[in-house]
C-alpha cells in the first residue's frame, strides 16, 4: 500500500538540533528582517528548501519535527512531491501570472476547477462557493451573506427604500442595520473588523481596535476526563445552549447569524458535545438565524473526518461553512441559492480568491484521497492519544485535562509549565504550538504517522521530566 | 532600445471578434459555473493560455484590446515571458507549496525578498512594510495600526488597565474605544467591514452591512476643463478642506486617521489638485490625526510615477500607503517604528502575506525598471491624452469632463450614453471598464505602447459615432 511515508524519500529519521533556537544564522537573519518588518513574534527562520515531510529545517541546520505546520496550515508536508508537481504546471503558472478578476473575466477552467476540486471536497448538503483569500475574509463574507439574507427575507421582495438608500451613505441604519452576528467567549474568527469583532480568545488580540456591539455567549467549559464529570458538563453545556438562547432572543441589535468553531482552537482547543452542536442546529433553524461554522482550523482532515463538523450528526446541515489554513484556499460553501444576494454586485470584490490557490486545493484533496489520509490521520490520532493518555497517568501534574479523542490528530491539554515545556521540547527537535492560557495543542499534517508521533511521545516526556 | 512590445512576440496586431460577447462557448461555460458560484456580474470567460500582452481571448475565440486589465490589475500583460520565468523559478513553488506562518516562521530569504523587491519599490520616506493579501485587508490593517497608535500615544507607556482589558471582551469601551477613520464621500477603500465603512461610492456596496459610525467629508467635485473653472475649483477645494477640518476637530468619535485615494477611482474617477492634498498632510500632521493614502488602484506606474502621490510635493510622506492590484502583492507601507505595535501579536494573523506574490511583485518591479515603464507610461499617457482632447473636440457631447492630464494612462471621461458606449466598444473588440454613476475609466496595463492607444481611439470613435 502507499503510504504518506513513502512519498517522502528525504524526510529525516528523527530530529537533529545542533545549536540554540534561535542560533547564531537564523539570529542575524531576523536582526537583518527586524529592520524592515516586525519580528518579535517569530520563533525561528526557517530554509524551507530542506524541509521535507514532516520536518522543518532551520536556517542554523536544526532538523525539528513540527506539529504546529505554520499554525495547522500546512496540510501534506514540506516539499510533498505531488504539490509541487501541481506547482509546476502550465496552469498553475498561468494562474499566478494572469491572476483574474473572478467576478467579472473567469478563465473558463474556473468551473472546472471548482468541481474537481474545493466542490468535490464541499461538506455535504453544500453546492455552492463563494472564494476569498484567508479565513478571516471568507468570515467577513459569509457574514455579509447572512446580513444580506436577513434583510433581503424582511424586505419580502420589494425594493430598496429612499431612506436606506440615502442612509446607508452616512453609515446609518436602515440602510446599514444595526444587525448583529453572535459568537461564543473563547471563540477565534480572525482579525479584520468585522471577523475581530466575533473574536473572544485573548484581550490582547482586539484591544485599542472599534468592535461592533455584538453578542457573545458562553461556551462550554468542560471538565476532563468526560466519563467522569457527564452529568456536570451536560448540565455546563445546557447553561451555555440557555444562554445562547437568551442572547438570540433578546439583544438589541437583531443576530442575523450565529459563528462557531467545532473546536475553539486558538482559544485553548475547547471542545463541546456533537449534541451541543446539534442543539445549536435546532435553535438557530427556530429561530431564522443562519449557523457559520467556522472551519478555519479544523478542516481538512485533521479531526479524522474531512470536515469537523461531520462528527456530529446534525439534523440538517449549517447554512455556511468557512475554511481556509490547510485547504491554502479560502471562502465559505453554502447550502442553496437562498444565500446568493438578490442582487449582483452586492458580494464582490476585485479578485473574488485566486485560482493558483484552487488548484493546489484541488493537488491536496487529489493526495489526501489517493492515500486516504483522512482515515490514517483518524488511526494516527487514536493511536497517539493512546500515548499521551499513558503519558497523563504517569505524569498527572504535567498533563493535564487531555481532550481530542476520536478527533484525529486535534489533540490539545493543559500545561501548567507551558512555556518551559515548549522551550524544552523545541531545544531537543520537536516543534510544538500553544492555544488560550494554558493549553499544548498539537497540529501536525496530515501525513504524520505513528513513527512520528513516537518521537512527539519520547522528546515530549523528556520536556516534561526536566 | 528594448520596448515592451518587443517582449510580446505573440501579441496580436489588432482586435477580432467573430461572434456577440459573450458568444455561445462562453455562454455555455457561463451556465456550467453559475450552478456553483454567481455569475451575473460576469462579463465574458477567458482563455488565458490564448492571451498575449495587452489582448485579451475570449473562450469564442474573439480577441479583445484589454483596457480594463482585470479591474486594473494585470501591470505588464497577458503572459509576460519575465514573470512566466518568475513563476517557473524553484523559489516560487516552494512559496507555493511551504506557505509559512510569517509572524512566526519565515523563510531565511524573507528579508532579502523584501528589500530587493516591495521595499526597494517604496514611496520616498518609507522603510517598513506590513504584507497583507488585498487592498482591503491592506486598508484595515493601516486602521488597525492607527487605532492602536492613538491609544498607545493616550496611554503614554502605561500599561493596559483592568477595564480595559475586561471590556474589550465585551466589545466595549474603553478596551474597545469608539474611535473613528475619515474618509471622504465617492471614496472606495475595499468591502470588509471595517474598509466598507469607509467607503462611500455606490449604496449597492453598503446596502444591508453594518457599518461604524465614521465621518465622511465631502471630496471635489471639480470642474473641467481645468484651466476654465480655477477660481471655482479653488473654492471647492477649500470647501472640502473646511468641511474636513471640522469633522476632524467636532466628530464624537475621535479620528484616529484619514484615509483617502490619490484619484477616486471606483468612485467615479474624481481627481483633487496636488494642493489639496498637501493641505490635507498639513491639517493631518498639526491634529496629530494619520494620513493614509490608498494607491491600491493608483499605484505601481499607471499615472506616470510609481506611486500617483509623487505627483503632490507633499511637506512630508504620508504615514501610510496601502498597495495591491498591479503590486499583485498586498500591504501597506508605514513611515517608522512609531507605528509598530508597542507590543508583539497586536497585529497578527496565520499567513501575514504571501511570499508567492512578493517573489512576482519584485519580478514586475525589474521588469518596470529594465523597460522604464513608468517614464514610458507618462509618455503614453500624454499621447492619448491628446487623442481624447481632440475626440473630445469632436464629440462634445460624447466626451465630457475628461481627466487624467499628465496622469499617465490613468484617464477617464463622463459619458451620457455609457452603457452603450462600452458594449458597441466591446462588440468592436475593445474591452474597456465603466466607474461611478457617469464615467469611462481607462486601465490599461503599464505595457500599453501608442500603437495600441490608436486602435483604442479608432474603436471608441467607432462607439461614439453609432
Amino acid at each position: 500500500m502507499t503510504t504518506a511515508s513513502s512519498v517522502f524519500h528525504n524526510e529525516p529519521p528523527k530530529p537533529a538540533v545542533q545549536t540554540a533556537i534561535p542560533g547564531p544564522r537564523s539570529k542575524a537573519a531576523l536582526a537583518k528582517l527586524e529592520k524592515v518588518f516586525d519580528t518579535r513574534s517569530m520563533n525561528f527562520v526557517a530554509d524551507y528548501d530542506k524541509c521535507h515531510g514532516n520536518y522543518i529545517v532551520d536556517h542554523d541546520g536544526n532538523v525539528l519535527l513540527d506539529a504546529f505546520a505554520q499554525i495547522a496550515s500546512i496540510p501534506l508536508g514540506y516539499n510533498n512531491p505531488r504539490l509541487l508537481e501541481v506547482a509546476d504546471t502550465p496552469q498553475m503558472k498561468s494562474a499566478i501570472v494572469n491572476r483574474p478578476a473572478l467576478g467579472a473575466f473567469p478563465s473558463s477552467e474556473w468551473a472546472d476547477i471548482l468541481e474537481t476540486g474545493l466542490l468535490k471536497a464541499a461538506p455535504k448538503g453544500f453546492s455552492q462557493v463563494f472564494t476569498s483569500m484567508t479565513g478571516s475574509d471568507a468570515n467577513e463574507l459569509a457574514f455579509k451573506a447572512a446580513f444580506i439574507w436577513r434583510r433581503t427575507q424582511e424586505r419580502k421582495g420589494a425594493e430598496f427604500t429612499a431612506e436606506e438608500l440615502s442612509s446607508v451613505m452616512k453609515n446609518e441604519a436602515p440602510g446599514a442595520p444595526k444587525y448583529s452576528i453572535l459568537s461564543f467567549e473563547g471563540g477565534f474568527h480572525g482579525r479584520l473588523f468585522g471577523s475581530l469583532s466575533t473574536t473572544r480568545s485573548k484581550a490582547i488580540h482586539k484591544l485599542d481596535i472599534p468592535a461592533f456591539d455584538w453578542p457573545a455567549a458562553p461556551f462550554p467549559q468542560l471538565q476532563y476526563p468526560l466519563e467522569e464529570h457527564a452529568a456536570a458538563n451536560a448540565a455546563e453545556e445546557e447553561r451555555c445552549l440557555a444562554e445562547t438562547e437568551r442572547l438570540l432572543a433578546s439583544w438589541p441589535q437583531p443576530v442575523a447569524a450565529l459563528i462557531v468553531e467545532p473546536i475553539q482552537s486558538e482559544g485553548g482547543d475547547n471542545h463541546a458535545s456533537p449534541s451541543f452542536f446539534r442543539r445549536l442546529r435546532e435553535i438557530t433553524a427556530a429561530r431564522g438565524v443562519l449557523m457559520i461554522v467556522d472551519e478555519v482550523q479544523t478542516g481538512v482532515g485533521a479531526t479524522g473526518r474531512f470536515w469537523a463538523h461531520e462528527h456530529w450528526d446534525l439534523p440538517s446541515p449549517p447554512d455556511m461553512v468557512t475554511f481556509s489554513k490547510k485547504a491554502q484556499a479560502a471562502g465559505f460553501y453554502y447550502r442553496d441559492d437562498a444565500l446568493r444576494p438578490d442582487k449582483p454586485y452586492r458580494q464582490y470584490n476585485t479578485w473574488m480568491g485566486d485560482p493558483a490557490r484552487a488548484l493546489l486545493f484541488r493537488g491536496i484533496y487529489d493526495e489526501v484521497a489517493r492515500l486516504g489520509l483522512v482515515e490514517r490521520t483518524a488511526e494516527v490520532g487514536r493511536y497517539l492519544y493512546g500515548k499521551l493518555e499513558a503519558l497523563a497517568a504517569k505524569y498527572p501534574g504535567e498533563i493535564q485535562n487531555l481532550r481530542g479523542k476520536d478527533r484525529g490528530t486535534f489533540i490539545a491539554f493543559d500545561s501548567p509549565r507551558r512555556e518551559q515545556v515548549l522551550a524544552t521540547a523545541k531545544a531537543n527537535g520537536l516543534n510544538i504550538g500553544a492555544s488560550g492560557d494554558r493549553a499544548i495543542r498539537l497540529r501536525p499534517m496530515l501525513v504524520f504517522e505513528e513513527k512520528h508521533a513516537d518521537i512527539l511521545i519520547d522528546i515530549l516526556e523528556t520536556s516534561i521530566k526536566k
